[in-house]
């Protein structure tokens, strides 16, 4: 940390408290410091450069104004933290950031008592904030709660649900938007087009200036009429504009927009209106990746740039030459490709279309694909109307985020079987964002619907076979689940074609164990079985992949059923209710009575850390598949 | 249907294309008749009343106006469709809705071409809507699409997705909202408020009239530029009234509000904007219960009423005495009992106080229950924030409609372990409402999540130990299922005590085959024992009853896997990844191999039919029990 004896007020900033002790004008400097070290080690340690940087203002003016962390401050998606948590006694542990048993990827309670919630998915914040404004009324205590949610995140149905119900349970709430106009991607619907409107009436802005110069001459207006000024100022507005505040429509007292860069003018406004009785909301414009050109220039770049030269602005990129391709860039690849094939092809990507590589089809075909904002119960049963009048839409969720959806997928999909496809996208440990975000329980929350397709691709040629024959009429729908990172293929843009649904492969002989597998951990299981074999002579086992936890191979399952009395299964899902479970049942109602071991994830939170290192954790590497086979053998 | 020929309209009508050849001064008459077999019929086989009454103008309109079914219309929660059913080819087919392989409980695809889409669970409406005009485009078919929300629709964050997007997706969509203060208790929430302010501003009206009619004459505005008036009327209503329309600032072209219960008008005004480009959303005002005056006063029971006497408006009620309580009044009671001896207990429901009976404590402690609105993901997001900081919740959701708030259980409960108490009204099988209602899937979905504890009582009393027993300090998030409908004991008020957490009961020893249950479906399998046992005498069944899902009771399976070789397990849900395969795991991670016989719902949706039919259906009745036993045996 040699670059911090620079500094010439963080280092000595080892809790809000200190922050709290400087003079209001000092924060300036505050700020730029702590701008440089979140690029000083993002340019060593990768994480999320863009929205920390854009927070850094309102990060500092927040800990100044407010007791934390006897007063809460509740983040919205915590990828903006990283100030706050330099700021809050981890500036020196910082350099581990999202590194295996170092810094949480995330505000965590776990970690530090000035995180106060949980906050990997978007949107809960208001929600979360109402229930502690309700405790702290009832236990009397006078704390402030604050919410910080930004308008990606304000497209999500929750934040609306917590909104409805801030209006009309009597609180004091604080909700600060920050509006970046940015979720990763810029965002989208009618949100986001009301609060630009609310930024560019330029005649209001110099009308605004004019008539409270004037009133404040007459007395009208004065410094301690605040709250009556900001009042007056939305009403003026809305008569001016003939804007609609949706907030105030609401019962929430809306004030700004402020510029969340002027610390200063952030530090007063927040001292102006944090002892206002009512729900409030402090509308604030940033700039994602503020104060760092390239991310200023290109956010969705620069959200998780990975390493790169602070001082020349270079992402220090891997050679991607003979690299296998990302699953999610075969997914997108291949589904333009499809999509010029099969005019009824449709694209819905919840605010991902960089993250999942459906920005490749939307580049060349922008009218068949929808992004519509954080909303992934919407995306699904939006796919779903779709599908109902004859389109095939290919709606793509990251797994973890996919269980917002899991009463759109039956409700609306399942029930009335409609073609469509359910991408799953960053199934399995997905490494450093940690448990929030692993994909660990989609196999066995979707298995008991009925009418579901469920299905994983080995490889990247399994994945385009699986795409293409999802889209094939009449398949009802169809879930396709893949893991982040690279698959094993270079050459992966092979001819497709179709696969019977509900049929495994033999992927090799043997005579003493079998190890069954669904998707790409296969591979894992193959190179362990080749490493038993090599050490003990004479010893086969054989393995199956899958490929559908459902509808199940019989045929394949009768086969393993009697020809072994020892099995293996392997998921990258959690060992509850997936697919060693089904393996169990198939057994037990066809009267097989094997020894199954099923390993898979646990029945415990995966905390961060990278892929390899968390498998090797949790034994579901080659080398603890090695064990599992010799212990069982 | 004898009363039907006295119908001088409605006995003609067989499709909304004859509705479309009568006059518009005709169809008052047609909403009487329909208004009359409405009630006619419910009277005598019961279902949704109230909210079919409200819609009976709309019904008549939209069918008149549109062409459906080539037009579509989108329903959101069919308990208002009894009007759209019976105008569209189900007249004599109606007096069968609701009962077993009759006319199902909500519009249905598989029913009707009529019904577009399933709408079980309210807010899907918007999305399905838009899905349907994307593909009308992408198919060059020029058809209208219309969605038909409530007020208390609206809260779900579902409704706020799709209006979030429709507002930014090109679309010509009609969204009318039907604002009836009402879901099935009242409205709540600041929408609700907004709405209400929307049509209480008497200066507005009286200025409206007036500049209007100057303009007429002055010959600014004429019916040519209808469109233009209504838009006029909006802007002078937000500079008049200063009320902010949200939907307007969202970029939906707002209309109303008008009466919902003038037909006439209703045609009028759709005629009016039907052809207008773009997002519209029409807001009418309708009474729930409209032209039945007992239903009118109190919609919220007359929301599904039972069997009446239509002439005399009185409920038709078997006695109550002597039999078992409801165990959602139990857990109501019970609620109010614990929430006296412990203030930290706070109550949370998403708009079913009466449904759930926490209205028993909300009249007695009204500041400690939130009715959140039709939002279940908020509900339990907000309990996560108030168990965050100290308090106990208590939040109760339909097992069903409990899918919606999925993810809200994992990411903002869980995780953390914060001690909160679900309570799963509903579970399993709920007869009539079919399979949108059933709560068939949430033993399945909750067990692979970490940290929770996931109970279901055997009877009441086990009901009322397990709620003492989940708000007990530091039990982490608890999960109590129970069914719809009435217990088995008349003495439910019995002193509570705490249970072991994951300790399950022997019922009954037995040598020759060990039966594992959870929940009072346990009854039917004490009742199926002791009737194998009395037709064979020498065999004994051994009962246990295992109340805990998650954590498993280890002692008493190792006791199971030890002395038997044949299991039975039984569970009101899905036989897929709940209690049955639980103990697979179990069986097989311990070295054990009985044969298991797994007893549950099917993989696939159950319709509708009361639930003794049902549970025949299935197989899952004594009779069913006793013939799988007697097969294993």
């Amino acid at each position: 940390m040699d670059n911090q004896k620079e500094y010439r007020y963080l280092k000595q900033l080892d809790s809000p408290a200190d922050l709290r002790k400087l003079r209001v004008d000092e924060l300036d400097e505050v700020c730029q410091e702590l701008r440089e070290d979140i690029l000083y080690e993002l340019s060593r340690n990768p994480g999320h450069l863009a929205s920390s940087l854009g927070v850094v203002e309102l990060t500092v003016a927040l800990h100044y104004v407010f007791q934390t962390p006897y007063d809460r401050l509740v983040w919205d998606v915590g990828h903006q933290a990283y100030g706050h948590k330099i700021l809050t006694g981890r500036r020196d542990a910082f350099c581990t950031n999202r590194k295996f048993k170092g810094i949480r990827p995330f505000p965590s309670p776990a970690e530090s008592e000035y995180d106060t919630f949980t906050c990997g998915h978007a949107s809960n914040s208001i929600s979360v904030a109402l229930g502690m404004a309700v405790a702290a009324k009832k236990h009397q205590e006078n704390r402030h709660i604050v919410a910080v949610i930004g308008d990606g995140a304000m497209s999500g149905g929750l934040a609306f649900e917590g909104l409805n119900n801030v209006s009309s349970t009597p609180n004091d709430l604080l909700i600060i938007l920050n509006d970046n106009d940015m979720s990763i991607d810029h965002s989208v619907g009618g949100m986001q087009q009301y609060l630009l409107g609310l930024n560019t009436n330029q005649t209001y802005n110099k009308i605004r200036n004019c008539v409270s110069e004037s009133l404040y001459k007459m007395g009208v207006l004065n410094k301690k009429r605040k709250e009556t000024i900001i009042r007056f100022n939305n009403s003026l507005k809305s008569l001016l504009s003939s804007q609609q505040n949706v907030f105030e429509g609401m019962n929430i007292r809306y004030f700004g927009p402020v510029d969340g860069h002027n610390v200063k003018e952030l530090v007063r406004t927040l001292n102006d209106i944090k002892h206002m009785h009512g729900p409030k909301l402090l509308h604030i414009h940033t700039t994602k990746g503020k104060g760092y050109v390239p991310a200023e220039k290109e956010a969705t770049i620069w959200h998780a740039p990975g390493l790169f030269d602070k001082n020349t602005g270079v992402r220090i990129c891997s050679p991607t030459d003979g690299i296998p391709p990302r699953f999610q860039d075969v997914f997108g690849e291949t589904l333009l490709e499809l999509a010029k094939q099969n005019p009824k092809i449709m694209g819905v990507t919840p605010a991902m279309p960089t993250g999942c590589s459906m920005n490749i089809m939307m580049k060349e075909m922008p009218c068949r694909v929808f992004d519509v904002g954080i909303a992934e119960g919407h995306a699904v049963t939006f796919s779903g109307g779709m599908a109902k009048d004859g389109l095939m839409p290919f709606c793509n969720i990251y797994s973890s985020f996919a269980q917002r959806a899991y009463d759109n997928l039956i409700h609306d999909v399942a029930i009335q079987r409609l073609n469509m496809v359910l991408c799953l996208d960053r199934a399995g440990i997905v490494g450093e964002d940690g448990p929030t975000h692993h994909g660990a329980f989609d196999l066995a929350y979707l298995r008991p619907i009925p009418n579901l397709t469920i299905s994983s691709p080995y490889d990247e040629h399994e994945l385009r076979n699986l795409m293409y024959t999802a889209q094939l009429p009449d398949q009802g729908p169809f879930v396709i689940r893949y893991p982040r990172g690279s698959g094993t293929l270079v050459d992966w843009r092979q001819p497709m074609k179709e696969i019977k649904v509900g049929t495994g492969r033999k992927m090799k002989d043997g005579k003493d164990l079998a190890i069954l597998t669904i998707g790409p951990i296969g591979k894992l299981a193959e190179e362990a079985i080749s490493q038993v074999e090599a050490e003990r002579p004479g010893v086969t086992i054989a393995h199956y992949d899958m490929r559908f936890l459902k509808p199940l191979d019989g045929e394949l399952l009768n086969e393993v059923g009697t020809q072994f009395d020892k099995i293996i299964t392997i998921e990258n899902g959690t060992v509850i209710g997936g697919l060693g479970s089904a393996v169990l049942e198939y057994m037990a109602d066809n009267g097989f009575t094997p020894k199954v071991r099923r390993m898979g994830l646990p029945d415990s939170f995966v905390e961060h850390g990278s892929v390899p290192e968390l498998l090797h954790m949790l034994g579901l590497d080659t080398e603890g598949i090695v064990k599992q086979i010799n212990e069982l053998l």
